[in-house]
């Protein structure tokens, strides 16, 4: 095995690049594995930009499949070889937090999240996984990796805002923007009986896709106000449940006012601004309306990657219209730049490594 | 039966006091009361203020017990003549709300609560309680009517609150303000299984009964931080609930902050100002922190009643301690002053009728 | 309106006929049926035979929809001339047992089943709907009778069962027996994210419906062992949830065996004899394998017939193949004895009236 | 440190007796602890009679409390000489079935039960733990090891069994059989908010501490038949919910018969014999009367742990009457005898080592 390997790294805040790092030793715990795929998200475009903080040469990325290269020696159940997804959340399964049923959580608030966060990501040549017996998942053999890939994240998120969304069998759900987590939203209301999906998007290329991962309306914010027309579709009484999939004030309180008394609010987009985000009172009950909010993180794990795995074997959902761009790793700084500025309708870039 | 009676009244905006008005007709579902004791409540100063808009000769209270004295013809299952507690809240438990599992919203939001605000309560020698037969309760003969009456709204919204907390058994919680309604919901975090129970309240008698209530520790928001008190308690991790008892920006905010990750915050205070109720964004895990904020109204039913009247017959609780005062029912505008001032340290006064 | 009218009834045990009854008058809270189409049910013939003991000119059915004809007094939110769908099960939504969350067992076990049981049915020319307001939904003009017909019982059993069944998205499900109840709980397996659904059925039409209906595969027991070919398709650990859809000691057995630890039986099949229905201990984890065993018979209410329309509107199911035979409603009796029978490939048979 | 230590094993299928065995090394996420108290348990003896097949030499015990003496090199956040617990129960926490929320089928049915099943036991000197980092739990200072050594198996059980038992506040519960878990489960139901518990005893000590430990009713089965006691007891409805903590079709079948429609059946009782465990089919509603049977296997890890030291630590059950009998380490043998023939009314005894 070479001795070094080509990373994409942040090198300060604001800077990114290509660094050649040593190939890691993985722990008595650890996987090593040789990346065959992976995603940009745009959260490492918020890390970059100083979201977490200052990192100094941490490997960005959190979403990649590839094979294992090397594990460590309390590692049972993998085989070297073998290829697997690791989810981009890796909790340790094994804390307080992890064994009260929060693995997102793992030690502390978002601690599940390791990945180009506190440690190194897998926008490299190579990468280790900790805990790696519950962080990988085999894929299987007729599974591509362009499809397994985004169980990684974008399934695992977006399907996890409607679980959260407690969308009662033929009930009514309205989703708050149409990027990559809020479309697979769209498709896990689908996937979980919702009998009226609702999609505000307001861009054609995103709402066109919602309507093509099943939402049966799609309102466009700029056109309408959705709160009226959600009120509207439902005959004045709001939504079973919201689900807001961008991290704005604006989205956030319009699923409190779209939500009838007793549904759910499931928020899932990172709200990165100011020092607080709003509820409205009255349309929350005055906190007595029986109005849920439910937050979440990318759920992790190998059982979780083994579920959403099967379903992209039995064919529930078909991510490959998200890939709207391609690229060898070596171009991996340009599909950064394009994850930054949205330029050419770009939802997620597909790097492919040699 | 005489055709008039006495009752207390909201004049108008501002303005309370007692009218002369005709015994009330049950219709088909309803059923009579003659009033034995009553309680006043803080919520019904709220009413006068003009929280709920402008109200005409509406009698107020909603939490009373008394004799069935007449019956509507399709209520089935009472007797005249039976002792009865009625819930503060009235559901019709036939509306879809209701049938959905939330029946303090029936037929919309908060539209369970009837008594004293669309329709008369009952600080009155009689009062009228719709759905009878779903909304009226036997009071058990050992029990006397000064406890019975707590069933109707104290008992059940403390409670409610605890239980919509998730308190994992042998948990902690924090409750935050210890009137009536959160010393109750301090008992029902003992009730539900909780391991550590921190109130919080400055004032010293609220103090000492969450204490006798079975309050582990009490924190005094004057002399301490309570966030980090609790911080301090919980070895850094903050609650695994907190209850929000009060209904202010400031208290829901510390609930937001002492609670951990995948941690429930339940709000059962009456948030009466401003436009919004805020979450502090990065206590809040910046929406990802699987913090999950839940709101409930005072439950009804007859159901929820005879439970309530069990745990009181089986001795788990004893509201007494929480009627500072009594009165004749004559002397109520004495009672409802005292409700707004607070004057002589008054938790809930006791109404008796004659 | 005419005065008497004509009824399919249960004469006696094993005694069926049509009847010249008279036109019912709704009291208070009933509204009055002309009845437009109706299914038979199996369970009807089980009736027949004496399943709930002796009843005299009793009329049958539970499934129909139809026009609004005459209201009791103290319905409110219906109106005459409208097109209804009534739940096969009509509880009254007010008792304890309703209000506990199970209007199902209404009043006591099994007693939200009114019609066909202690009430007259709906194979008639009108029938009569108690506590209409909470029990009729009106039916949405671009749904035709044939499809909406299907919520009274069929897709409401059917997709409790899987309900029940605490499917984890993306997890695996066995159902056994795909009559119509098993092939609308294999739906509702689809509709609620199961990632690999796996039917037992052996009677090759009803198989090939499994398979239209969403099955992954489908197994037939009297060619391979269910239980072995269900852990070999699951990797040996078996399914996370199985539905009991037929009422046998060799199909609940068997929904034990082929459930993982931690996992759920649904059994939503009618258990018609013996003393007991066994649980394999073993298999069982000598009670303590984390296996639950949940049941359920049909929910009623307006609430969930309107989710249940939601779903044939936005075209999740089309239960028309169900369909396999029409009559006018003076046929009924051979409609009825085909159902007994089984014979030429019948599923259910749909009656029309004039 | 010693090289040997004196362990209590099973020598074969019926015989037991004192061994001399290698102290144990710790694998890398093993850690060595040194006995400091341990409690026999029953099932010990049925391990012995031959439950689980034969086993040479093995280790007994799995109730034990000592102090830290060796650390793999991979674990954290522990440290030699600290006091601490490890639950009966040892999951991975890793593996699917833990994931998935299930750790006592931690791999496989009922396979969190490691000591003295697959590895080792604690009636010894020393005891290694698996995956240390999850299952030990520190002790407070201010908790002697005589209570701290009831978490481990004897308060996890009970309460588990009362936390399956959903018992809504208030409700009704009956708990069969008052062993120690049965006791424990008695204090489960009080703690977690049962409005009247209802334990079915006959050994009169026994039915003495089901009162001290808060049931409010006792009943003795050679004096009554439970069943007609418990629906006299709750007007003729049956209780919300039923533990059984025996492990009998006798008392299996009266649970089912106590519950309501609606209602839990919570099954703790290890069933260890005959090939069916069997529902009594009317009682149960024919399979459709929403009655829910629950099982489950005492949970482990160091966060359970941890809140059940709380509830100790805060009073809110002491375990001490369940402890009849003490003695030196050196005399085990004859607590496991008397163990087996229950002599002397012996509960627990509590093992003391120098």
């Amino acid at each position: 095995m070479a001795a070094t390997m080509k990373a994409f790294v942040m090198k300060r805040i604001g800077e990114v690049g290509m660094a050649e790092k040593p190939v890691p030793e993985p722990g008595p715990l650890d996987a090593l594995v040789r990346t065959t795929a992976a995603l940009v998200c745009t959260s490492d475009t918020h890390t970059v930009a100083g979201a977490i903080g200052e990192r100094t040469n941490l490997t960005l990325g959190h979403e990649a499949v590839g094979v294992v290269a090397r594990l460590g020696g309390a590692v049972r159940g993998l085989r070297v070889g073998e290829r697997v997804v690791a989810g981009a959340i890796t909790p340790c399964f094994r804390c307080e937090n992890c064994q009260r049923g929060y693995p997102s959580q793992c030690t502390g608030m978002l601690g599940g999240w390791k990945f180009a966060n506190v440690r190194d990501g897998n926008l490299a040549e190579f990468f280790l996984v900790n805990d790696a017996e519950a962080n990988l998942a085999r894929i299987p053999d007729d599974l591509p990796d362009e499809k397994a890939v985004y169980c990684a994240d974008m399934l695992s998120t977006g399907f996890v805002a409607a679980e959260h969304a407690a969308i009662p069998m033929g009930g009514t759900v309205a989703i708050f923007a149409q990027g990559p987590v809020g479309l697979m939203a769209t498709v896990g209301a689908r996937l979980l009986g919702a009998g009226l999906v609702i999609a505000v998007e307001g861009i054609p290329r995103r709402a066109d896709l919602a309507r093509r991962y099943g939402a049966d309306e799609v309102v466009d914010p700029a056109k309408q106000d959705p709160v009226a027309r959600i009120l509207d579709l439902t005959g004045g009484a709001g939504v079973d449940s919201a689900i807001e999939a961008l991290g704005a004030q604006a989205t956030f309180e319009a699923c409190v006012r779209a939500t009838r008394p007793g549904g759910t609010i499931s928020n899932v987009g990172y709200h990165g601004k100011g020092e607080f985000v709003s509820i409205p009172r009255e349309a929350w009950g005055v906190g007595m309306g029986d109005k849920t909010i439910r937050t979440g993180l990318c759920p992790g794990g190998a059982g979780r990657m083994n579920r959403l795995l099967r379903l992209l074997q039995t064919g529930r959902v078909d991510p490959t219209p998200l890939t709207t761009h391609r690229f060898p790793f070596a171009e991996v700084e340009k599909a950064f730049r394009m994850m930054k500025t949205k330029e050419d309708g770009i939802l997620k870039p597909l790097l492919l490594f040699g």
